[in-house]
């Protein structure tokens, strides 16, 4: 439940894809890891706050106990402190394991690919985490998804909101996640789960309020620098300072017509503790609607400068930042477009096929196709001693095979080969 | 335990390797399929023999039973009984599991790249087969790891040489696994399992000995179809006229000097019904003997007629063969023998390092990095605001980047950027 067989046309649709994101991945200097799909059960532990009831575990068969990774990035924090490695930019391209309830028609599955990218180390401040939002901007842009926003804010920016707003430090990362909510559901309820579930004040709910539905640009950020409650958290004027200079880097990028410092933002996992963000796809194709509507994340990520220290026994932080592209949402968008266009993907990329017009010719095909491949040509016959011509040609229309190198009795006899333009049916003897 | 990393070095060596058999099997037409990691535990039970064992079972958490794959084979005989295919050529190279003791140093681990080419459909005798031993002979060639020996053999022929020497039927699985040993320790021990262990007769045993102790080419499949018992047994038949057609295929091929008919080939998996094959490398660069010796398996296969009939409903069959190659093997001597070389692997394929001479340049960099970015250079800075030029060409020795864009004040108010070649020194301006 909740996995899938990828035949062939759906495996070369999703090798494109994965192919085109690892381009842009090595084109800003990454280096590949990989480390393997079953983690120790204690180093996934207290790392993914309310969603870890959705890990994998394996069974007690003696021996470690085990479960299967759920993201790249704790693996990639673990693998840092393992190796004592205090920089390092990285890509993993790799499928993680969560237990959830699969919507497959969304692209949510239980088994699903990941693809990060991570700055590891103490550099200076917003430079690396630039190139992350300066990525995922590539990325959309190079797979021609339609219109995109990629939504950035800060955790030290949340953190000082509900700070301000009078909510005590034990409920943070609670109220986080409801906030978290408000891409999905309307403010009141949100603001009636922070007042019943979460035990928070009707008045710190409404002053909440009025901070996370603000989104805007430089203007906004400059605001809240002035903003008489915030400018006095210490956390806030860090954090607001330091979306200040993201923007500048932004702006010299000129990316900044797709971003929008949305104060609603607050993500998932408990691990960020800067700059995060998440970028949504506006609108699909096929809508005929005049407001763009959000198809739902897929890219995010953040800062987390604690993660790292949480696997190394002195707790030494490193410093890391980090994007994950959620690949198998835009695999199901790009789909749904190739299915609606008709367009059929080869499946193999083989150039010729190597076909015979009479009957007792397979020793010529076997010797032939054989010094094909060792040409490095990509070549193929069919497994049948005597094949119609025409099952062979038909073969060929099938595959999108574009060319037949036809050998009879009399190309034998002259010591040639003719090759047939599938297409065009044109041949040449050589 | 028995698992890994893999940091960049070796990350790249394994992508280079894996382009390396993905290129041959594409080179003959093969589609890619995935399937996923987790298959239900009955899915892998009653497939292994007595390796069932090491299968990884995941606990049950409500819903389906589950279990890590052991191989890309039964997933794939699952995946065409469910999408009832009855042809198919495809690859897959994937990560499979087993609870097995690890030998690391000679590459064996609990988690394992597997890369698999398999032919699935009703075809005439042999020509399958025979591609597959192909693309055996033709990756171990392209990868240069020195010579080696494919050894041939035919599960219905070792059942004949059982059945003339009195086993049982219902001991044939058992009595090959047994055989299966006749690589690793001498034929006494294996005698004494026979009779000890498996309850042989010791005249059948030694029966089976002057059987399973030949080896040849087209010369011993003829006198074994002249054996006066053999010639008699319907299925040593049926295997040694395949073999001799498989040979006469194979001299077409021009590989029957790396091919051994070798009767003591039994491979240890149950679902083998025709011929099985297994490449062994002879020695190793570094070895200084004169005889050659075996450093084990790097590639085996055989063909499946029967598995994917044990998943359809109606037990329909679909005759497959494949070849699996032994990745981590291979990895383990290539990484040994790049150590030995002292060549540095490059794990990163940045072109260019944006640089700057002076203080207060970061907007600069930034701007050109991102053109380049945009115009598909893979390029990098470091993310300091004011690094050293001297630092900065360092990263680029360090890293291999060939060389470097800087722009100073002076290139600024010229408006040119001065691209240097880091090894010899030059300098351009442009």
């Amino acid at each position: 439940q909740g996995t899938r067989d990828h035949p062939p046309a759906q495996a070369a649709l999703r090798d494109r894809l994965l192919a085109a994101v690892v381009a842009c991945f090595k084109r800003h200097g990454a280096a590949a890891i990989d480390t393997p799909v079953l983690e120790l059960r204690e180093t996934l532990l207290g790392k993914y706050g309310e969603e870890a009831k959705l890990i994998y575990e394996l069974q007690d068969q003696g021996g470690e106990l085990l479960a299967l990774r759920y993201d790249l990035t704790v693996p990639f924090a673990r693998y840092l402190a393992m190796n004592k490695v205090t920089n390092m930019k990285r890509y993993h391209v790799a499928k993680v394991y969560r237990r959830d309830n699969p919507a497959t028609t969304r692209g949510r599955y239980r088994e699903f690919y990941q693809c990060d990218f991570d700055i590891a180390g103490r550099f200076d401040p917003m430079i690396p985490d630039a190139e992350c939002l300066k990525i995922v901007h590539e990325i959309l842009s190079d797979l021609q998804l339609g219109d995109f926003l990629i939504k950035v804010n800060d955790r030290r920016i949340l953190n000082g909101v509900f700070a301000v707003c009078g909510i005590p430090d034990s409920k943070f990362l609670t109220t986080c996640s409801t906030v978290d909510k408000l891409d999905k559901v309307p403010w009141e309820e949100v603001r009636s789960e922070m007042v019943g579930e979460k035990g928070l004040s009707p008045e710190a709910a409404d002053r909440i309020g009025e901070y996370v539905q603000l989104h805007g640009g430089l203007d906004l950020i400059e605001r809240l620098l002035q903003d008489p409650k915030l400018s006095q958290n210490k956390l806030a004027k860090e954090g607001l300072g330091d979306m200040k200079l993201l923007f500048e880097y932004l702006t010299l990028f000129g990316i900044t017509g797709k971003i929008s410092f949305d104060l609603s933002l607050a993500r998932g996992l408990d691990y960020y503790t800067g700059v995060i963000f998440e970028a949504v796809l506006l609108q699909q194709e096929n809508d005929h609607v005049e407001e763009p509507v959000s198809v739902g994340s897929v890219a995010g990520g953040g800062r987390y400068d604690g993660l790292v220290g949480m696997f190394d026994p002195k707790g030494r932080k490193v410093p890391c930042v980090g994007v994950s592209i959620g690949i198998e949402r835009i695999f199901s968008i790009l789909e749904q477009r190739l299915k609606a266009s008709g367009e059929k993907l080869r499946t193999t990329e083989t150039q010729v096929l190597v076909a015979t017009p009479q009957k007792h010719l397979l020793a010529v095909r076997l010797k032939l196709i054989s010094e094909l491949w060792d040409a490095g040509i990509k070549a193929e016959m069919l497994y049948k001693k005597d094949p119609k011509l025409l099952k062979q040609l038909q073969y060929c229309e099938d595959m999108g095979i574009p060319l037949a190198a036809i050998v009879g009795e009399q190309e034998l006899t002259d010591g040639v080969v003719k090759l047939r333009d599938v297409v065009t049916r044109q041949e040449v003897r050589m």
